[in-house]
């Protein structure tokens, strides 16, 4: 990094928000994808930022943009660095601009329902402050205590409680960015507008390259009254995912629908399942609202699940997975046991699902060193449902690892494109899905996205090589 | 126009869909705005399109554009002519692409819940389409026999069950359109996507000024099982909108939720509540779903409503509305007794929505011309809610309407911004409202929008002069 540049963002922003040391920018040379993890254990050396920035405000911001976009030095936005897609990482040419400094609570309002936080607030933090109010944001990703809320919609995040409470772009108020020619936009001002296309999306879901977000608000919920669990042994997937679209099409939306397969359901309820499950899968579900509403919804669900042949599974299922929902052994711990895994999210309309489902598992068998696959779902729409496959492969020489988890990936891909689906369903794309978005977008897509890049960002300096698929 | 261009499409589309004959040209020179309405029907001389084009397929209509962007002409695209802001006004330098010939179903399919149209498809139509298959898109605008599913993209409309089906953002699945650049794009592939920027936003609401859309796919419902209605009075503004706050901010959602004010209670419902209104206004619901829900609804929702002081009213009122929603008479039925008279809708968070309305009902009334004020709420939130303002102007000579009209636009739209509204919640734009938008997208957020177009649209070839305001 040029030494006249960081003495710009001293200057502008003070020497002790601008930081060189080894330690500093060793921890943010890449995000918690596998492949970089992977180097990184094997001892390969991975490029690092130029320097690391903690702007405290979003005028701080504002000047750092101004300074990369003058001296046209790249910028690569940093939470708290837990995406899985590689949508983080640096090299020597980028000012890293580490957002978790910017943490604060901006406002929180019981009565329109409405929490802002500064983009680099923690999101079990921005969750808890509501909480204490009794109110939710509702979005529960598994990533919720090691990711930020401006990384929830810089990705256009999921939570596991989608199904009745939406996605982040339906938790979204309005969104405060700096974009690269250093302008402060601030999206989304009413509850609901026709005043033009909606500009949010242009930063939902653009990982860091159109803008850097600053500052989100949410509208939010008032806590459930009434919780309940329900849980059933779902004789095939065929008949699970009939059960599921019987139960949302009827309007019934437990904010939690997650159906396992045999693998998964053996793997994570073991302790429950062991004896009955007989090669089953498990539905699992999670009603809340007004307690009537739960009580009749219970009952509804219970009738459809049974009409599919679906049969009552133990009640301690439920309360074990969401005690437990959010632990998972780190990359490292596998690389230790000669295992490199990763799951990949997808969606599809449901008369494509078990296609999809079918060919990923039996394409992911093929491979010698696969020793896991296998799927669950967790977010369910009136027109499809999602999958979340997981796989497993072992290797002696961790050499091998990348070449059989790049193919992993990409049969899980083809897979999907081949019978209808989406790639991405909320994980976002960085730089290990951008490959695939041609099959959502199309070409013409992909041209129209690089057409808004170079709008936005015409020196290309956000997050350069992240996202948008190359031309 | 250049009889080259005319060459040019008869020869792309074939003669009988390029017209130019008086009537057709006549009856395509603006849309249902009251001041275009206004001066045609004082005999004033409008503009009108140089030509008008009747593609039937996605093909030719990415035939015209190609021959527009090649001749550089300006673009306009047109349904059924029901917008009310200005959206559509002709010169004779523009071709006029209406779309009303594309108006096939391409697939209703009853397992995704998904349908498919051409653009130009009649909304009643497509609604009556997917009913006989016991679905519905759930999308229910005034003007459904009047407009077609690609304007309600084009436009982000609403519709009157909205607050539990949503908004048409909420509805669509997919969108396919010709790009000026000829490119067909189609937007949309899968339940959800997190695979970058959610392009279909570049398109919905940019009312023809990014791309003509060609062909949308709505995410359907299953008919609901019950229906039912219930009415009340309200003591007052503040307890009905109280009152609506707790019942949805409790997560119960009826797709109906209206609440009038007490002039507009005795206006619309003065058979049913002449007697007994006693200058109260009215809260009118329509709860839908399984039939066990809309029980615990209803039962949940009257508790509420008692709560805060709200007493039943006769239950004639919602079946007399379902049935009488639509009837609105002409504008120029209007004019003939002296009227000039128009709706506009704002929205905003529960704690500014009184002032609003106080305000820009104060400021109406200052107008000698003013002989009629109101307002009703008709689309819920959780963050907040609509208004839908009335104004009524008298006036001897109609060569005073136009000046009355305008300022009661500028009174409604500066009292909503004074008091943090958003200017527009579901009629767009277009031309009336653009010089406002600055108050909702700010002026970076307005040169954002116009990089986007430039960017899209380099030549500035479509519905110029339309939506974005002016530099």
């Amino acid at each position: 990094m040029k030494l006249e540049i960081l003495e710009s963002l001293r200057k502008e922003i003070g020497d002790q928000k601008v930081l060189t040391s080894d330690e500093v920018l060793d921890a943010r040379r890449f995000d918690y994808s596998v492949p970089a993890h992977l180097k990184d254990w094997r001892g390969e050396e991975l490029a690092r930022p130029g320097v690391v920035v903690r702007p405290e405000s979003t005028a701080e911001v504002q000047s750092i943009m101004r300074i990369a976009t003058a001296t046209k030095t790249p910028v690569v936005p940093y939470g708290l660095g837990s995406g899985v897609c590689g949508g983080i990482l640096a090299d020597p040419s980028v000012i890293l601009v580490d957002l978790s400094n910017m943490n604060r609570i901006r406002e929180i309002d019981e009565t329109n329902l409405l929490a802002s936080f500064d983009a680099g607030k923690q999101g079990l933090e921005a969750e808890e402050a509501v909480a204490a109010h009794g109110l939710t944001i509702g979005h529960w990703p598994q990533s919720i205590a090691v990711s930020t809320v401006g990384g929830w919609v810089a990705t256009r995040a999921s939570g596991q409680f989608s199904t009745a409470y939406g996605n982040i772009e339906d938790i979204i108020y309005s969104i405060e960015a700096v974009l690269p020619n250093g302008d402060i936009v601030q999206l989304g001002k009413a509850p609901r507008a026709a005043a033009g296309p909606d500009l949010r999306h242009l930063l939902m879901g653009a990982e860091g390259t159109m803008g850097l977000i600053t500052g989100v608000t949410f509208a939010l919920r008032r806590q459930a009254e009434k919780r309940a669990y329900s849980t059933y042994y779902t004789p095939s997937l065929s008949a699970g995912f009939e059960a599921q679209r019987a139960i949302v099409q009827s309007d019934w939306l437990p904010p939690v629908m997650r159906q396992y397969d045999a693998t998964e359901t053996s793997r994570n309820f073991r302790d429950y399942v062991a004896e009955t499950a007989n090669d089953r899968g498990l539905l699992l579900m999670i009603h809340e609202g007004p307690t009537a509403r739960v009580e009749a919804e219970l009952e509804a669900v219970d009738a459809i699940a049974r009409s599919f042949g679906l049969e009552a599974a133990p009640k301690e299922i439920g309360p074990h997975w969401m005690e437990n929902r959010n632990h998972v052994p780190t990359w490292q711990q596998l690389f230790e046991g000669g295992l490199i895994a990763d799951t990949i999210e997808i969606s599809a309309p449901w008369t494509r699902i078990e296609a999809i489902y079918d060919e990923a598992v039996a394409s992911l068998r093929e491979l010698d060193a696969v020793v896991g696959a296998s799927a669950h779902s967790s977010h369910v729409y009136r027109t499809g449902i999602n999958l979340y496959f997981t796989f497993v492969a072992k290797h002696e020489d961790s050499a091998d690892m990348e070449g059989t988890y790049l193919d992993c990936w990409r049969r899980v891909m083809e897979a999907t494109a081949r019978n209808g689906g989406g790639v991405a369903h909320h994980h976002g794309a960085g730089r290990l899905r951008k490959r695939y978005l041609i099959h959502d977008l199309g070409e013409n897509g992909v041209a129209l996205l690089r057409e808004i890049k170079n709008a936005i960002d015409p020196l290309g300096l956000l997050n350069p090589g992240n996202l948008i698929p190359d031309a």
